[in-house]
């Protein structure tokens, strides 16, 4: 965080905590066989990550006003799936990881049925919140909520991106390639939390345009500052293992374009997010900082 | 299906039928890195099964006049569900299963990534087929739709049943605690695709107290069923490997009643389910049919 701006930093203090404390009200521990199951999913979900993705949602619903608790809920479920990816990422079946977060990866601390189950039920528990009416009171809002974040999961979305990581182990891609693999295993759910911040705000689709190129461009910066970090990156402050996608021969924007060029591509990317934002004044200066802090995030 | 009535073998065929040309539309492969997962999608989610759930949502359905279309929609994503917990607990760190419904399972056809992803990825697909709009025209219909659905997927329902047979390895159970965890891991599911029908139909709450008894009925005659064919059954009628509950040391309905008890147990449900539906008609009888082939099914 040592980059972002007093603003930005303050917004995710105050996201982490809420995301936190969303999560904590939603998973009581049950005094049944349950138990467990419930662990796994507090310890993948609580206290950890960049929350970016609520971040995103939080700073484009305020653009419009929208009720905070409302917000806060939104983007939990937005997180539960997010979440529930890198449960799954992280089995040996996967990418086989140990450490997520600076902790454990849930099949360590636990064991791998766990982890799948943990897994799925956050998955069902981000619908679950969605279609809940103390999420939002109009059932139009919610139903939208549910299908742009069910596709965003899916596999003309995450999963399939997912899919695509798995087989770009066994054979080389193109740039093109890599951009739409990327731009659906992680863009996807970053342009659904800006499309939620939309539907909750009640803006038409045809008003969307500027948010959703906005988060398309940030998406994209932010999976070639992730590619950088593998590359660059300190293992302790990112808290997870690095340097897998080169040993695993893996074709990334930084081996396809070299450091620099990446580099480079990142930061135009960040100025045309920032450009997409145009029509907004001030009020949009918090999505302005995540689109910068996405170059200079050191984990 | 031997003893299946003429009416009820009718609606069988029909709807599996309908079933996998819902299926075979919703997934058509991909000329891309992604195609696997699709294959493995339909590989598991196409051709084979009782379709039960499927089967009871338009049975339910069918007692409202609600459109065709819309039932098959429906009934898919509940399958969608199902096979997803299907693919997911086949696994080697779940059930550790070779062989589903006469085929390899997922992760023996494919790999267990793979198998990983097919299963989110229906899970996912459950959620954007109902929250589309083709699946019904009214918001609130769909929105009600996904809560019940959600809730019967997640740690409340079938993810936590899930949980607890895990557990049942481990430690024993008493029949209470048999028939919650079964009323969780395969009730829920059963339960919300009856309720999915009175949701189509616009049933109000307060009108669906027997389409509720009789679905946790049936659910329940259901898995004694279930537990008796794991004891009786024959592997190549069934099409997976049985006997593996006794095995494991899991208690189940069997373990705990005896054969002729947990028998009587099913048939005393069946009765009860059927009761349940005295304020209907003949236009019932295909739930009622329904009712009595939990018991006199083979496979």
């Amino acid at each position: 965080m040592r980059h972002a701006s007093i603003p930005l930093q303050n917004a995710m203090r105050d996201i982490a905590a809420e995301i936190d404390r969303q999560f904590d009200q939603l998973l009581p521990i049950p005094a049944d066989p349950r138990a467990g199951l419930y662990q796994a999913m507090r310890h993948a979900a609580i206290g950890g990550g960049k929350r970016l993705r609520p971040l995103l949602v939080f700073a484009t619903a305020k653009l419009f006003g929208v009720d905070r608790e409302c917000i806060a809920r939104v983007a939990t479920a937005i997180e539960c799936i997010h979440v529930y990816s890198l449960v799954h990422d992280d089995l040996p079946a996967m990418d086989d990881d140990d450490m997520r977060r600076g902790k454990p990866t849930v099949h360590k601390a636990f064991d791998e049925a766990t982890a799948i189950l943990a897994g799925d039920c956050l998955h069902a528990l981000a619908f679950e919140l969605l279609a809940d009416e103390r999420t939002h009171g109009d059932p139009f809002v919610r139903v939208e909520l549910v299908q742009c974040i069910a596709n965003a999961a899916g596999p003309a979305g995450m999963g399939g991106g997912q899919m695509m990581d798995l087989e770009a182990e066994k054979t080389s891609f193109d740039l093109p390639t890599v951009t739409r693999l990327q731009a659906m295993k992680t863009g996807a759910l970053i342009a659904c939390s800006v499309e939620a911040g939309a539907i909750l705000g009640r803006l038409p689709i045809e008003g969307r345009t500027g948010l959703r190129g906005y988060a398309r461009d940030v998406g994209l910066a932010f999976q070639i500052a992730d590619d950088l970090l593998d590359v660059e990156g300190d293992e302790e402050a990112v808290g997870k293992a690095l340097r897998k996608d080169g040993s695993a021969g893996k074709d990334t924007f930084v081996s396809l374009l070299g450091v620099e060029r990446a580099r480079e591509q990142a930061r135009i990317l960040v100025e045309q997010a920032i450009d997409h934002l145009h029509a907004y004044g001030n009020e949009a200066d918090l999505l302005r900082d995540i689109a910068r802090f996405t170059l200079e995030r050191d984990r």
